[in-house]
């Protein structure tokens, strides 16, 4: 049996930590051998491999990014994509493929699965947990613990200089991150894709926190926007993928701060740091569960399948499921947080 | 509306964020007043309070430890312990209590409120994550992100000196921290109260991690015990709840490892570092919902319940189940993980 | 004898912990009374004070801001600064001044010493390690261990996607911060206000890291500029000290290096992130011992000082040292860590 | 120029950072060439050799251990040692050797550059920061920062349950670690080996923090002992250099704290997880620094010298100053921290 894995779309602490746990189980446990394809579909594409055995997997359980490497590379937006990638899996003797990755990458996937008969197992990632088949996706824990800790040391500023402070933290089509850690970081504000947002609103709780002596943070995800729309952004540009790019609504929104309350605003976009570095423990744990059950998917023969939690527990679910509509934040939970504003 | 509020047991980061969304809640969207009692049952025992208001829970959100302070008191062990309870509650005029606390802290308010018509509602709290009401307790990640953190660090001293490493988390009765931390943190054993350990196999797999030419990072929780029980260990004293306080399985697996393998073995008792300080994001977020839902429980009049995490969602479930069987690590996800063993 | 304390300027690490220090040892050591001055030299101008005691240092230590408050406040910019500084000074009857603050700050101080007479200590505090009278400044160690660790966590998101970071740290005049995180998190190039940088080198350095199949790492202190300065920044703004505020060089080089490399480059701006939270333990030592040194000061009544670092000892120098040009990092000192580069 | 390059004695963060920089600025800037010695002086003695290139230090400086390994083999014990020492090297080809350890490592390269001509240059080693060369050694600052972090942590322990936590730090000779640690965690009571303590005044000290409501910390470093020496701890074992292996004193203490005040103690040794892991970003400038400058010293045939700090420069001792008398804390400083006591 010999088993292809690779790693797609943007980074993510724990890919490390599914790929190792892939291989040590497959190789000690089932006696396999492995492929590993770069840059993500890139790889099968391109036959652009690499040596994937114990040995290459030694030490990167706590190393965030991937060893495999990564890239937004489309298939289906390729000359003979889909015919190229099943040639280059022949080519390779490949007996089953399992692809890491958020719904592009797993949509690709459950496309080559249901329509050509390619052997594959997904594993759902994506930073911004916004996937409706899985309680939560690895990366994200990571992500929101380094926003709270940016929050946590934010606060000290905002209040020796009676200062508004900005967050922008990632959160392109849903407000996960910016729930979480604006929750755990005691933030005053917290506005999030799925609930455009009153300018008024967000000034009266600034003003209101200003009152009762200390200074307002407030955490922005980058794809919030103000009711009616009219916001005009600098860098709506598409990636390969068709996502559109944004960013600037933290400085956009600092500025209009400023201008209606008086108050001094400043704004730091997290940026890259948040997706950077060594997983958390629950992470590591998550990842290293999911490349065990990936694995065990390829044993019992249980393609098209992706794995998910649910609660506890590993579950597996259709690899369509990785192209449902996306996981929002509910209006009943934003309510819910919302005892913390102002 | 007034409501009383203690905290019982060992500390646990997360207590806080508790303490604080229930009053913030409480205050600003229902309007009712607080009362703080102090060292867990030992307040409501002695009359012994503190003031619990919005300025109060101020900044606490971060801290680790209880502003209530904490204590074992068990007022069933108290002469007249349930009348002085219910007659100091009737004296501070409190219409329901919020009890935050383990199975022997939430055991008393479960009979309080069951024999005695006192109208409880519990918020659950182990470091341990042994109570099977709930999919997670706060405190715990923290304790395994503390732990992990830990062993990350001693993974370079093992390998720069060919050592053995003996790490001793906490876990008298399961061994939840030292799975999730042993896992995320590479060890290459990990010994727990629910599986007696059989000494040949770990120095077998003590000798199988040198041979590819790394050193083994052991991690037992101090619950742990080999076959046979033949060990003894030096202070087998009972704490006020009946418990049994061991310690020394660190010391005395290396001591063994040393003398059947010729190894240099070195051990680490992590202790108290565990359980302070700030909490991780997700058990600030954890535990704010806790609070947040708990208040909700007291405007319901929903007493004799305790609030529970099912998946990501918040449930309520009868108080009684706080004192159910421990919730063990399964031997299937023992065995799951037995794969990086060695 | 009645003691004034003030801080002023931008927030950094450590200032609660040398504020403790001089309350600490004053009280307890030497019967000293104190007042808090409020927001820097804003403080005494305004006659807007705040009660400074044992109980208001407690638990300070950790925290990051100034329980004083700061601002950047110029009493030689204001009407009678000088005069209504005295006067209120007499007013609250203090004793002897101790200001905590940059050269902006302690620059009036020592006007204030030298002219009128009023006893002051200073205590440097410069985020950006820029002053020559002493060795470090507390604050400065935090922001490079807090840079160097946000390094730390792009390399892995640099190495998945193939891509050049540019991170844009503090340092408007000097480059302290920028090759002391640049060095200890193993960047492949850094970029000081000391020495304007071609661009073409920086292209170079870019290539060859590639070649070698690794992803470069950029570190850019805020107020570098290429060689020829045809750089046109987009907030050229000045603040109350006359000062004038930069930024957008990181984005401006990014898109550079992308224009003239073909590669894929992104830029994370650090920013408040920086200068907040708990200071590190070498900054609280620091801190701690320069509030220690600096209220032995006003105790010798040995005003017109200034406390500053020497090697491991603390020494006095003139306030007006405050204001000598500022420490640069010298060419030798650029050349030496420039073997990294590339 | 061949160069041959060893780690001795106890690991440390920041030895990686050494042998990486010696081995970029030696291959890129001198055309040398490296290699290798395992396990300390076990390398040379028993020609056990590894491949030391550009390659094999890629990605170590923020890696904690050493990629050399260690030992405490003292080659001044074996039979032949220094002859089989200089035998070896000669085998090897080496020019010259860079020793990178503590007082015995150095003071071995020292007998053999004065005794054999071997030509040897020194990088000073010790975590415990007792060198009286050199105003600080890497190693420390992350030492401290870990032990900082632990006492934060302890504090929310210590008080929600009023009790006495007793922190065992690294220090058998020099309380550096205690000092440093205790003054930036807030201890309030920190013992150290320099000054035999008295169990009466540290109990009064425990008394007094009580009486102001507050739980206090104790910080003990692994060699102070009580004054008059009664003490008797369990594990008085000599290492391969004789020195003495104790422990024990912070149980020791906790139980005499117990016994005379009544109040619940606690002992929390924190062990090996304080040399272990990524260095601070000071360790690592200090670290990258001594190795540039050890190997400048062989470019320029300055044999039979150390490097060291002094401020914030590195100077050239003669390699005997390892053997100094020990850096111990001066009694002015103790008596100078002692403000915080109590």
């Amino acid at each position: 049996m010999r088993v292809g894995v690779l790693t797609g779309g943007g980074d993510c602490p724990g890919l490390n930590a599914v790929i190792r746990a892939i291989v040590r189980k497959g190789v000690q446990e089932y006696g396999y051998d492995f492929v590993g394809f770069r840059d993500g579909w890139r790889g099968p594409l391109e036959n652009y491999t690499v040596r994937l055995d114990i040995s290459a997997v030694r030490g990167i359980l706590p190393r965030g990014g991937t060893i495999l490497g990564s890239s937004r590379t489309n298939p289906l937006r390729e000359d003979n994509g889909i015919r190229r990638i099943t040639e280059n899996l022949a080519k390779q003797e490949v007996d089953a493929l399992i692809a890491i990755g958020g719904e592009d990458t797993l949509g690709v996937a459950a496309r080559l699965a249901r329509e050509h008969g390619v052997p594959c197992v997904g594993v759902p990632k994506t930073i911004d947990n916004d996937l409706p088949a899985t309680d939560y996706t690895f990366g994200f824990d990571t992500a929101v613990n380094i926003a709270t800790e940016a929050i946590d040391r934010l606060h000290t500023t905002a209040e020796s200089h009676m200062r508004v402070l900005v967050v922008e933290v990632m959160g392109r089509h849903t407000g996960w991150i910016a729930v979480h850690s604006g929750l755990a970081g005691g933030a005053n504000v917290i506005l999030i894709p799925e609930q455009p947002f009153d300018l008024d609103q967000v000034c009266a709780w600034v003003a209101s926190r200003f009152q009762s002596s200390y200074a307002p943070i407030v955490v922005v995800a980058e794809g919030a926007r103000p009711r009616g729309g009219e916001l005009i952004l600098k860098d709506d540009t598409r990636d390969s993928f068709g996502h559109v790019r944004l960013s600037g609504i933290g400085e956009w929104l600092a500025k209009e701060i400023e201008r209606r309350t008086g108050n001094d605003a400043r704004t730091t976009v997290l940026g890259h740091v948040q997706r950077g570095g060594t997983p958390s423990a629950f992470d590591r744990w998550l990842a290293t569960r999911f490349g065990l059950h990936a694995i065990d998917c390829v044993r019992d023969g249980d393609f098209g399948t992706m794995v998910a939690l649910r609660g506890t527990g590993i579950v597996r679910v259709p690899l369509d499921a990785a192209a449902e509509r996306i996981k929002t934040v509910p209006p009943e939970l934003y309510e819910e947080i919302g005892v913390f504003f102002g």
